[in-house]
Formats: structure tokens, sequence, C-alpha cells
């Protein structure tokens, strides 16, 4: 069960300074771990908590190992060797296959002999159930619909009729992949839907988050890339295009035909307008609107910073009189050309 | 299968100048069109794309035609014109009947005869299910539910006890209706839940989005009436009503006792506070807020453009000062009594 | 089904003026009751209705009793009062028993004889469902989880493995608890999961809306403490810690290990970033964004009123240039130092 320290910082890619016979068991936090668990600095804030820890081991960066008061393993990224070393000390996943009897699964649907699809789970026809893939309990798999090797849908998963996933893929409960998109034309102040003949088309290593919802495409598809990894309660709109990745944290609305670049990170709560481009590389912090394309990679923002209620309701209270303070200040700039020309001077000295 | 452009024309209610032999069989982008398919340009930004397109035939604008190399389609709005086409040339819904094996139906339930209930499906004790309804893979219809005639439940859609839904409305799945609205008094510092008495009622050709929820009301019913089209992961708190023919994008949230008027726009992200009106006609662009009542038709915006991070950070950091600003240039125009004076007398002349 | 207005008065509280053997079968609006019902006056907005009121009663605080035309049930906290008379008399919740026919439970999973099971619900191995909890249908209690006594799942909720629910909790349809936290470490441009082995601990009384996400710990645990209440579409991040009585209003989203404090009441769509403290007591209105933690209770504010949308373009150009003009304002204060020394002298008289 457990794993030598010596063992543990070979398989990680760390070097180790301590006793290499050390046994651990399990991960912990710096504050839990006791002598069975290897722990883990990654987080500046969390530095103080090093010199009281009482793991076995921690994974850390050169620059903290001498401040350290068990043995340490030494990498240049510690948060990728902690991410190496629970998966390697956690709990080991295994796949269940067969089809459980309370499964509801169309004679037309093609279901390999090593996947599972759990209790109360449905595979329409025409769909196709890949190696190892797991349908887990209450999901759909709609018609036609393509559920890739080793792909997992964990529970109440919805996958709609043609959408293809790839290998690999996680995709956590709730999840909706390939409603309709919303699209309607207007024809005498009322709404005429547009038929959303398009699908979702996901590549491998994506990861989904709970209640996250991935509409079909119109006509063209909507498109997720390799190793994209989104949170929960996400909102894709139809034809977006999201690059191969690129990682999204929870509660982002991202509206219809926008593209989204490779190796972006984006925030929390961001709402990203349709129709624009977003570069490669582009950085978007918590809770920022995106109206317009982003060409330039760097990190962009346009949340508010919180405030007293009562310095809120003041502040606002100018903010929409900005427009003319802008214009007393031009006539007060007017109203003194000569001094404003002199301090020009000035400036220059 | 397919349709001659002159029948498409007809149909739809275009003028055509081309062929009108022509068979088309799908709908598709100016890009992605053949000479199988007819396309449509509504949307400005892809008027580049018309002069290569390879499509049979575009519905278009008048004033777009004379760029067209193919046949066009002529109508005064063509996104409409694109929506019918796509519905006659799309895959046409064959509506299914009758009980699975699989699904749970109450013998205190009524399910019409032309309706379908399917796998893992429950509908419970005094349920109705109209005519040609459709309860999609593992929907639950709570007691005393009515679902009316034409209403397709996609799938892990649930409706609440004693909800109302019309005919032709389509759920996505994951939407929830008639989950207890939230409201709890306070009693020495813990909260006391108030009964949530009331239920939905939903009118006819209303279409709600994946993960949508519309909460029950406390004793009133929450009321989204007819064409109501609303999107993915939208909010809808208890004793809202919203108006025929409004359309509200996703992510938005609609706090208690709103009241938003008929035929509005409602963006995506927006949030909508509690106990206040929205007058007819009102549009609103994405990620606003709407902390106050509406009474003017109009557009409206509160969203915060996006800027590079450091410009941000600098720009707020002078936003906190604003009210400080605004007091030092008051000071400067009451120390320039006499400018201020003469250049107001020059505005003037 | 009824009760006079004196046992009402004296079971909720309240002292009664007016004739104690009139007999209420419900609670209703001010506008919507009749001779059968009582209503109540919490909201000073509706103070307006009250003159018309039909209802038997109206429970009301002392001051707004002299403008009732009916029996009034004085109280301090009228609002209570409603909850308490709602409870009495609206409709009774009968807990059901038993484990359906077409529920799937585990042979090594433990279900109370006094708890449901209802139709297409899972129970897994090794989960635990307490005396008179209610698994509705559709729900997936994964392994090892807990379900505590007289606990609520109304419907297609999913429990992930090892989670654990306190007793008299409600979940609502579509709430998802133990999904893996939203952890990666990067590896050369692409993401290494950080497998999440830490669980999501909900203790007593707590409500959690349709649709909302509670991430498991990624070592540690996620917490929500007593009597919590978190209305529809919320997200708690990984290794969030609510405290005891705090209530969040929909569409907000938090952060992994954010820490929130005891008695906060918490707006809807506000973000709360991660690895920040909130302190108890601290109240935030609605679509504010918390980067920052909190360190003293009282009211904060973050979001942007509505402006029309000219104006918006207008003021949002000039905020862009916030930075310009404050530099400007100090240029023409130091063009007139004579002048503000003067101003201020002036100020201190």
């Amino acid at each position: 069960m457990g794993l030598t320290l010596g063992d543990l910082a070979r398989a990680i890619g760390a070097e180790l300074s301590g006793d290499p016979g050390l046994v651990v068991e399990r991960v912990a936090t710096l504050q839990g771990a006791d002598g069975a668990a290897v722990s883990f600095l990654a987080n500046r804030q969390y530095r103080r908590l090093l010199g009281s820890t009482r793991a076995a081991g921690v994974i850390l960066s050169a620059q903290d190992a001498p401040a350290c008061p068990v043995a340490v393993l030494v990498m240049e990224n510690p948060y990728l060797g902690y991410a190496r070393a629970a998966a390697l000390l956690g709990p080991q996943d295994r796949p269940r296959s067969g089809v459980d009897g309370m499964a509801w699964v169309s004679p037309e649907a093609r279901v390999h002999e090593t996947a599972w699809v759990g209790p109360h789970a449905v595979v329409e026809s025409g769909a196709e159930v890949g190696p190892q893939a797991q349908v887990g309990p209450g999901c759909v798999v709609a018609e036609g619909a393509v559920i890739g090797a080793g792909t997992r849908l964990v529970a109440n998963v919805t996958i709609g009729a043609r959408v293809r996933l790839g290998a690999r893929v996680l995709v956590h409960p709730g999840a909706v992949l390939g409603a309709d998109g919303f699209g309607f034309a207007q024809a005498g102040g009322t709404w005429v839907k547009i038929p959303q003949l398009g699908s979702v088309v996901v590549g491998d290593d994506v990861e989904i988050g709970a209640n996250t919802t991935i509409d079909r495409g119109a006509l063209d598809d909507t498109v997720v890339e390799d190793g994209v990894k989104l949170d929960n309660q996400i909102q894709v709109g139809h034809n977006c295009h999201i690059g191969a990745h690129t990682a999204i944290a929870g509660c982002t609305g991202i509206a219809g035909s926008a593209h989204i670049g490779r190796h972006c990170m984006i925030g929390g709560g961001v709402g990203v307008n349709g129709h624009i481009d977003i570069c490669d590389g582009a950085v978007i912090s918590g809770r920022s609107v995106v109206y317009q394309s982003i060409t330039k990679p760097g990190q962009y923002a346009s949340g508010v910073p919180l405030l007293p209620q009562e310095t809120w309701a003041r502040t606002f209270q100018r903010f929409r009189q900005l427009e003319d303070l802008a214009r007393r200040v031009k006539r007060l700039e007017q109203d003194a050309p000569a001094r404003a020309a002199f301090s020009g001077a000035e400036e220059e000295e």
C-alpha cells in the first residue's frame, strides 16, 4: 500500500534529502500530515506551516528546503510533484464492466465488452460506448452519440444526440452536452426557433465539471479540443471553439461563436461575448467581462473590487458624474493655459 | 429529402433570383456550403465570406444580393428565412408514444395514449401528461404536475409537484422547475424556513435551457408567459413574473418577486434584483446588474470592459479615490470663480 | 384542517386583537387573501395593500396594527410569524418509507427501515441512509456516502462517494455534492490532474438549492456547517468552509479554500476569491466580487449600477481615462499652490 521516500522521489522526479527507507502511505497537508504521510509546499501563503509539520517528507522547491524540519523531495514544480504523489498513493480507480440489469441499452447501440453501463443509465439507438468507458448511474447517452475509450460519465450526465467524446474524458454529474443552442429569429414580436443541427465534439483528456453545459452548434459543431479543463457550472454557447489545454474556472459563461485560443487560463465567473476571438495564451482574471476580441497574450481583468456599502454608494454616485467631472477639469485647464504650459515645461527640466 | 430553390423560396417567403429547379438538401454556413446546400447572410460580420461561397443559393437582404455569386433568396429578414429553411430541410422530429417498460408511472397519473414516457422516467400520482407530450429518459414529473400537449422534457428534467406547463414547451436536460423558493425568517441567529406553497406556471411555446432553474412561489405562483425563451443556467427566483415573448440569455439570475415585462431582451450573465419591475421592451446588455426598476424601454448596460491587468489595478486604485478627486476639482473651481464665470459666458456665446 | 385565530396567535407567539374564534385554513398575500386566510405584512413596500385586504387577520408589527382593517396578530418579527403560520397551515410532509421496486440498492448498503428509496434511485455499496431519510427518484448515493436522519434528497440529486450529510438536510433537484475539485498542475503546457481525495461534510439543518454544486476537497474535506442555507446554482469550490447559519443567494460562486464565517449573508451572483477569509457576520450585496479577505463585519458591495447604453459607453470611456484625469487634477493643484493652501485654511476655520 505504501511507498518508500526513495521510490516516491524517483517516481515523481524529485531529489531526496533524508532517509530513503521511510514508508509513506498517503499525501496530506502540512498541518494534517503525520509520520506516514508526505506533504508539499507549492503556495507561498502556506510557508509559515512548514516549520511545524510532522510529515515524513515534504515536496518543495530548492529555496524552501533549508526551512524544512523533515526529509525534503526537491523539484522545480512541487505542485506537479504533489499531483504525481497523490495519484500514486491515492485510491486506484478500478473500472467496472458489463451492462447493469437496471440499465436501458438499445439493441441498436454498440457497447464495448469492457465498458460499463450502470443502473438506470440509458444508451440509445446508434450510440457507441468504447473500451473501458464508464456510463455511470442515471446517465443518458442519446442517439448516435459516441463515448470514447476510457471516458467516464460519473452520474446523471446527459449526452445529446450525435455528440462525440474522445478518449479519457471525465464528465462530472449533472453536465449536459448537446442541448440546443439558443437561437431564434424575430417574426412580428414572437420568436421562431432556429433548428440546432450541429453537434458537440470533445477531444481527448478533457475534464468537464458538474452541471456544466455545452450546447450543440447551429450548423457546424461546437468544439472543445484536447486537454481542455472546464470547472463546474460553465456555460458554453453554440459554435464556440475552445483551444487545446485551456483551463476555465467555475461559473464562466461563453456566448455563442466565441473562439478561445489554446493554453488560455480563464478565471471563475468570467463572461465572454459571442462572435469574438481570444488569442492563445490569454489569462483572464475572475469575474471579468470580455466584450471584444483579445489579440495579445497577457493578463486582463475588469472585476470591481469590494467597498464598504456606504463608500460604494458614494463612489458610484461620483462614477455616474464622471463625464461631468472630466468636462469640468478640461474647463479648469482651459482657464489656466499659461500655467499648464509652464507646468509642462517644468516637467521637462 | 431535398427541395427545389423555387419551392424553398415560396415556403420561406423569399424572392428568388436564379435557377428555381436547383435542388438543395440542407442548410449550411457560407463557408461550409456545397452545391447541395442553401446558405444565408444575416450578420454583417460574415459578409466577407459571401463572394467565395459555393452554396446553391443564399438567403439574404436586397442590399447584399448584388455581391452574391450564386442564386439569391431575397427577404427583409434573412435570419427568419434561415430559421424556416433549417426547419424544412433539417431532420424532422418524430414524437414517440407509449410508456417504456423501464419507466415508473403511478396508477393515479394520467398519461395520454399518444404521449411518451421514456426509460427511467417517473410520473407521480395525480400528474397529467398531455397528447404527444414527451417525457424523456430520467425525467421526474412529481405529484399533480401537468405537462401540456406536445411539450417535450428532453432528459433528466425535474418538474416539481403541481407545476403546470402549457403546450409545445421544450425543456432541456437538467432543468428544474418547482424547487422551493429561497425564503427564511430569522429567529435568534438561525433561519426558519418559509414553506413554499405556490407553484410554477409556464405558458405555451416556451423554451427552457439546460440546467435552468425556476423556483415555485411562496404563496402565489411564479409565472412564465407564452413564448418566453430562456437559455441555459438561468435562475428564476420565487414569485417572478416573466412577460410574453421575452428572451433571456444564459447564466442570468433573477431574484424573487421581480416582474419582467413582455418583449424584453436580456443578455447573458445579467443580475436582476428582487421586488423590482422591468417595463415591456427593455433591452439589457450582457453582464449588467439591474438594482432598480426600469420604467422606460430602451437599451441599458453596466458591465465593466476589460483592461490589461496593470491598467486595471491602477484605474481601480483611482476609482476608489473618486470621491476625493471630485472634491479636489470642486475646490479648484471655487478658487477660480471669476474664470469659471467667464468660461461659462464663453460657452453661451 | 383549519385553526382559530386564537390558537394560531398562541402557536406563533403573537398577540391577537380581534375575534379569537375565526377559523383560518391557509396563509395568503394581502391581495390574495379571503376570509378563510391569514395574511402578513413584513415588507414596507407592501404596506399600501393593507387597507384593502380581506384576510381574516394579518400578522404584523405593532406600528402597522392601527392601519389594519381586520384582526391583527402583533409580533416583533411578523416574517417569522408568517413562516410559522405557513408551516402550521400548509400541507404536511408525509415521509414515505421502503425501497421502491425500481430502485437499485447495493446489498452492501445500509438503508434504515423507515427510510425511503424512490424509483430509479441508486444507493451504492457501503452507503448509509438514516431513519426517515428520503432518497427521491433519480438520486444517486455513491459508495460510502452517508445520508443523515430525516434528510431529503428531492430528485435527481447526486451525492458522491464518501460525502456525509447530517440530519434534516434538504437537497433540491440537480444538486451535486462531491464532484472532484478543480485542481491541476502544469507540466510542459498540459495539465496533470490533482486527485481529489477529500470529501464533503454537511452539518444538520442545511438547505441546498437546485443545481448547486459543492466539490470534494483535495486532501481535507469541504465543510458546510449546521444551519447553512444555500440557494440555487451556487458553486462551492474544494476545501471551502462555510460557517454555521450563513445564507447565500443564488448564482454565487466561491473559489477553492475560501473560508466564510458564521452568520454571514451573501447576495446573489457574488464571486468569492479562493484562499481568502470572510469574517463572521459579513453582509455582501448581490453581484459583488470579494477579491480579498474581509476582517470586519458590516455591509459590502461592488456591483455596478445600470445606465442607459449610451451613458454607459461614455462613462466607461471616461473611466478608462481616470488615471489621466487624476494626474491632470494634480497638475492643476500644483499650479495653484497659494490658493490651495488658502482654501485649506478656510476649511479649518
